[in-house]
C-alpha cells in the first residue's frame, strides 16, 4: 500500500483538448493485461522532453531523442509495459523503429512524428508482432477522457495508478493540466521516473517547452530516489496543445509564466511524490532537507547520501531512532572539507544532534515518536552557507527485497 | 551462515612474538559478552595504519591519528565493541582519551603510546566507567596465543570470528603473520572493514610500515562492499615486531619484499573476503571484475556501481538471471563517454551480452545455472583499454533488512 496516497478518481482527471489516449491488451509479457497505450496529439501541439542520463539508455529513448531532433512535430506516443527494450543492441533499435513505423502508417504520419516508450524487463527482445497487432485496438480506444485508463496501463510494479490534474487562470482563461506517471523501483535521477507524461491546453511559446520540461523534472522527478538505480528508460514529456485560448506564455518570469509554472509544478511534484509513496515495499515517505550548504549541489550530495543509505532506510523501516547512521552518511557524502562540529540534525521538530554530537537535551522517546510516523522530515544543517536542497525517498523493507527477488517470476 | 567460510581453528593461529592479546567482559552494551580487548606490543614494534575516509570519523579514530603523529611508538591497543563512540562530539573525544590514559597508567606508558578502537552503535555515550573497570581483567588475560579469543571479542553483527595466519621464509628465517578482522555491515571503503589488525614478527624497516599498510588495505579491505555505507570507525593496523631474526626488509621490490608482501596479502585478502562472506544476510559471494577500462579508477567505478545496486543484489539473492540490471548499472556508473555497443558481460564462463546487447547464443538456462552457485564471477568488458579492477561483494537478502531493522533491539 502506498504511503498516504489515494489514486485520483479517474472522473476527476481533466481532459486536455487536443490529446486523446487509448489502451489495449497486447500480451507483451502477460496475457489479460492492459499493456499498450497510444497518445494522439492534434496538430499544433508542442513537446519538451527529458530522458535518462544512463549511458545504457534503451532503444526507445535513443529514438525519442532522434525524432525530437528531426523537429518535424510530435503527433503520437506509443507506450508499452512488460518489456524495456533496453540492453537489446541494434535489434532492439530496429524493433522500436518498426513500432513507430507501424503506428505512423495507421495514423498517416511520418515515423519521426511518433515517440516510443517502453518499460519492463531489460535485455529481452521486444515482442514486436504482438505489440503491432495491438495498435488498432489502442487507436480505436482513443479518447480525451482516458487519462485514468492510461495511468493504469503504464504500471509495472506500481500498486496504484498515478495521475493528477490542476487548473490555472492565464489572461482570464482557465487552463487545464493533467499528468500521469509510473515507477516504483529502479528509481533515481536523472531522470527519476521510468515514465511521466503531462499535458496542458495552454498556449506556450514552443521554445519554452524544453526548458520548462527540464525545470519541472529538476524540481520533482529528479529529486526523488527509491533505490539509487538509474533506469535505462526514464522519460518525461510535457505537451502543450495551445487550445485554451490564453495569451501565449512566452516567458517564465512573467505573471502568467509564474502562475503556469506553479500549476505545472503542483502536478509534477504530486506525480513524483506518488512514485516515492508507492516505492517498492515503502512504508514511510521521507523528506530529506539539507540546509546551510555552500551551494545546492553539495546539499543535494548529502541529501542523496542519506536517502540512499541502506542502514538509514532500514532504520526508518523499523521506526528505530538509530540516528547516528544519518550522521555517518553525512560524513561520507563527499564534502572533503566538511567540519563535523558544525553539523546539526532535526527529525521533524526534534533536535537530535548539534555541534556534531548528540544534543544533550535529546530524549530517545522524542526521536521514537517521530520515527513511528508515516511521513518524516529529516533536516540536516551543514553550517557552511545559505544554500539548501531537498530530496524525497522511502524506507527499505522486506517487501523491497521480495518484490525485486521475484520481479520476473 | 557465512558463504564458504570456516572460522580458523584457534589453535592453528600463529602467535606473533612480541604481541599479547587479552580480553574481558566489561558490559559495554550487554552483560556476559566478551567486549573488551587489549593488545600489548613489546618495545620495538612498528605500526602502519589506515583509517576511515568518513569526515564524521569517530573519536577513537581522531585519537589514533593524533597518537600516531606524535611518533612516540605504539605499545598497546584498547578495543571495545557495543559502542562506536562516534557522533559524540567533544565528550566522546574526552572519553576516548580517558580510556587511553587509564590503560597507559596501568602499563606505565604514555597515553600517546595507546591506540583506541571502538565499534558498535553510533551517537551514544561510551560507558567509560565500565570500560575502565574491565581493563585489569583484560590485561591479566594477555597472552600471545589469544588471537582466536580476540577475533571473537571484537565481533558485533559478525556471525563468525575472522582470523588467519601465514608464514613465509625471509633470508632463511621463517616469519609468521597473523591477523583478525570484524565487520558485516556498514561496509564500504575507504576503509572497508570496521576493524582489522595484523601482526608479523618480521623485521621491516619502520618507514615501510605505513606504505605497506596502505597497499594491503587498497588490495583487500578497500575493495569490498556490503551495503555501500562507509563506517565512521574503520581502522586497519599492521604491526611488525622485528623478532623473527630475518634480514631487515627495506624495500618492497626486493625478493624478500615481494615474498613478504605476498604472504601479508594472503592474510589481508582472507580477512577482507571473510567480511563479505559473513556480510549481513549474505547468501552469495560475488566477485565483480571489470576489464578493458582506460584506467583502474573507471573500472572500479563500474565495479562498485554493480556491487552497490540493490536491484543487482536482490537478483543474486533470488538466483534470478535478470542480468539487464547489471548493464543498467554499468550505464549509470559515471563514465560520460561510455560506448554501450562495446560492452560485454560474462557470468563465470557464460557470455551473456556482447556489443551491448544480449548474446544471441546466450541461453537463460546457462545464466540460471551460474546464478544458483554460492560463488559467482561477474566479468564486464568495457572495450576502452587495458586496465582492470576487482571488487568483492555479497547479495541483498531479507536477512539484511531484518538484521539492520533490529540492530539495537
Amino acid at each position: 500500500m502506498p504511503v498516504n496516497f489515494q489514486p485520483a478518481d479517474p472522473a476527476s482527471l481533466l481532459p486536455i483538448d487536443g490529446v486523446r489516449l487509448g489502451i489495449a491488451e497486447a500480451g507483451i509479457r502477460k496475457a489479460n493485461r492492459k499493456d499498450l497505450t497510444v497518445v494522439l496529439l492534434d496538430e499544433g501541439a508542442c513537446v519538451g522532453a527529458v530522458f535518462t542520463s544512463n549511458r545504457f539508455c534503451a532503444a526507445p529513448v535513443q529514438l525519442c531523442r532522434e525524432h525530437l531532433q528531426a523537429d518535424v512535430g510530435t503527433r503520437a506516443f506509443v507506450i508499452n509495459t512488460g518489456n524495456a527494450n533496453a540492453g537489446t543492441g541494434d535489434d532492439g533499435y530496429s524493433r522500436a523503429l518498426a513500432t513507430c513505423v507501424a503506428l505512423a502508417r495507421r495514423l498517416d504520419l511520418s515515423p519521426q512524428q511518433v515517440l516510443p516508450f517502453s518499460t519492463g524487463v531489460i535485455m529481452e527482445p521486444l515482442p514486436l508482432d504482438r505489440l503491432v497487432a495491438g495498435l488498432p485496438a489502442a487507436i480505436a480506444d482513443a479518447h480525451a477522457s482516458h487519462w485514468g485508463r492510461a495511468a493504469q496501463a503504464i504500471m509495472t510494479t506500481d500498486t496504484v495508478p498515478k495521475a493528477a490534474s490542476a487548473t490555472v487562470q492565464l489572461g482570464g482563461r482557465e487552463v487545464s493540466i493533467t499528468g500521469i506517471s509510473k515507477g516504483a523501483g529502479m528509481i533515481r535521477p536523472n531522470m527519476a521516473t521510468m515514465l511521466g507524461f503531462m499535458a496542458t491546453d495552454a498556449a506556450i511559446a514552443p521554445a519554452l517547452l524544453q526548458p520548462l520540461a527540464q525545470r519541472l523534472a529538476d524540481a520533482s522527478f529528479n529529486r526523488i530516489t527509491i533505490d539509487g538505480d538509474t533506469s535505462t528508460n526514464d522519460s518525461f514529456v510535457l505537451v502543450a496543445t495551445h487550445r485554451a485560448g490564453n495569451p501565449v506564455v512566452d516567458a517564465l518570469d512573467s505573471p502568467d509564466g509564474r502562475a503556469l509554472l506553479a500549476a505545472l509544478e503542483q502536478v509534477s511534484l504530486t506525480l513524483a511524490h506518488a512514485i516515492v509513496r508507492d516505492g517498492e515495499g515503502a512504508t514511510k515517505f521521507i523528506t530529506v532537507q539539507v540546509e546551510g550548504g555552500r551551494d545546492a549541489a553539495e546539499c543535494q550530495l548529502v541529501a542523496y547520501a542519506i536517502a540512499h543509505s541502506p542502514l538509514v532506510k532500514t532504520a526508518f523501516f523499523a521506526s528505530d531512532p538509530n540516528l547516528g547512521r544519518i550522521l555517518a552518511a553525512v560524513g561520507y557524502a563527499g564534502i572533503a572539507d566538511l567540519d563535523p562540529s558544525r553539523i546539526s540534525l532535526h527529525l521533524d521538530d526534534v533536535r537530535v544532534a548539534v555541534h556534531g554530537g548528540r544534543d544533550p537535551a535529546y530524549q530517545e522517546a522524542d526521536g521514537q515518536r517521530v520515527m513511528k510516523q508515516a511521513e518524516i522530515l529529516v533536516r540536516v544543517g551543514l553550517g557552511r552557507g545559505d544554500a539548501t536542497d531537498t530530496v524525497w525517498t522511502c524506507d527499505l523493507s522486506h517487501d523491497y527485497v521480495s518484490i525485486n527477488a521475484d520481479y520476473r517470476s
